[in-house]
């Protein structure tokens, strides 16, 4: 099996991906906070890039959520922000909800090429490891960082699932990028949150008082819950 | 001061670089390749992007030599490929080398907007680092790896630069890119051969019968020679 990780949205474009398991991953936060929101009772999240688009798609379907953040602040008249402590059931149970993040959709538009498309966070890891065993389809692993920039928490999240695909007694094979996130998640291994605290965008977030989203965001394995993309919607399909 | 990494090409070109030191890193081969050519007393490498453009070079100045090489292999008429150890004194002293790799001008026509641009491998790693702080500008790391692929051993040669500048007691401003390189580096560091064996790139030319390059690649320090490369030129400029 192979598996092979490309660190920008860019790098994805360039990637063979029909016949392949993708997972996306966008550990800080939006990954984490669809998680969180399907364990609460969400029926489905649908990503769309702007903020237009988001109201639009809302103002056509009342019963829908409007949901979202840019740099990590909520936007006007939404009902979400990106908060994985926003999506209680009491608002979220049974609700499809319209979703826009600074980054969050571009990783998506261009996975949805792929065999199957899984949504991933440190919450649904070894869940989500499960699920590419039972496939045994090649994978890419993908984030939805910024178009040009490095992204440690992903890239270690990744790593992760490749540590984690090796324990399997699987043979796979690796391109450097995933010897060089395994290695990474190694270094972090007994404290994801330490990880997550330091990385260029966690301490960001601690720094505008959102410390406890990235606790939440550390909860490694608290779900054995793995949404798909498909269609333009993230749901959970079984 | 910042250190940042880009780990492609393309990467390279979303970064500002004007008033800073870029340093531009292909260990397997070319940049090593080069300072052993400079330590054997070549004059000044020309690099060029296609096999025309050198052939055309050279015709029209008989007494460079023509260099290079396509997937690791030799080219036809040409008088040196790009193994170390063809850079004898005997060929190379006193000469003008136009040189075209598979990857080698790409980071080079980017980086060309920086303040000054530097060649590194692992053979000149320190006095690389003794320049930069000489220099004291913003540092911007790149490889010339295919344009849209990580390359392990040049990410680890640029953390080997971001840990040997932390320990000079600057103040260092590290993206994530910089801090996992320099996780990287810090893996192997005892053993930048058995890693240069292992990578993707490394494990070709071994597979080709070059494993003698390899090794040459792995001489941690074994010169204080440190290229720059300016108006189309590398060269000692003192």
């Amino acid at each position: 099996m192979l598996v092979d990780l490309a660190f920008t949205p860019y790098e994805l474009e360039k990637k063979e991906l029909t016949c392949k398991s993708v997972v996306v991953i966008d550990a800080l936060r939006a990954t984490t906070t669809m998680t969180v929101g399907f364990e609460n009772g969400a029926a489905a999240f649908i990503p769309v890039e702007t903020v237009e688009e988001a109201r639009d798609l809302v103002a056509k379907n009342p019963d829908f959520l409007l949901a979202g953040e840019r740099r990590a602040l909520p936007l006007e008249g939404f009902h979400l922000g990106n908060s994985p402590r926003d999506y209680r059931p009491q608002k979220v149970k049974g609700k499809t909800i319209v979703m826009t993040t600074t980054n969050g959709t571009r990783a998506l538009v261009v996975a949805r090429v792929g065999a199957e498309v899984f949504i991933e966070s440190f919450l649904n890891l070894s869940a989500l490891v499960d699920r590419l065993v039972v496939s045994v389809r090649d994978v890419v692993i993908a984030w939805s960082g910024e178009k040009y920039l490095f992204c440690l928490e992903d890239t270690v999240c990744g790593g992760a699932i490749v540590k984690q695909l090796e324990k399997t007694g699987l043979r796979l094979v690796k391109p450097d990028a995933a010897s060089a996130a395994k290695i990474l998640y190694e270094q972090c291994e007994g404290n994801v949150y330490g990880m997550l605290c330091t990385c260029e965008w966690g301490a960001y977030l601690e720094g505008i008082g959102l410390g406890k989203d990235v606790r939440v965001c550390a909860q490694v394995d608290s779900s054995k819950l793995v949404p798909v993309y498909r269609e333009g919607k993230i749901f959970l399909d079984r």
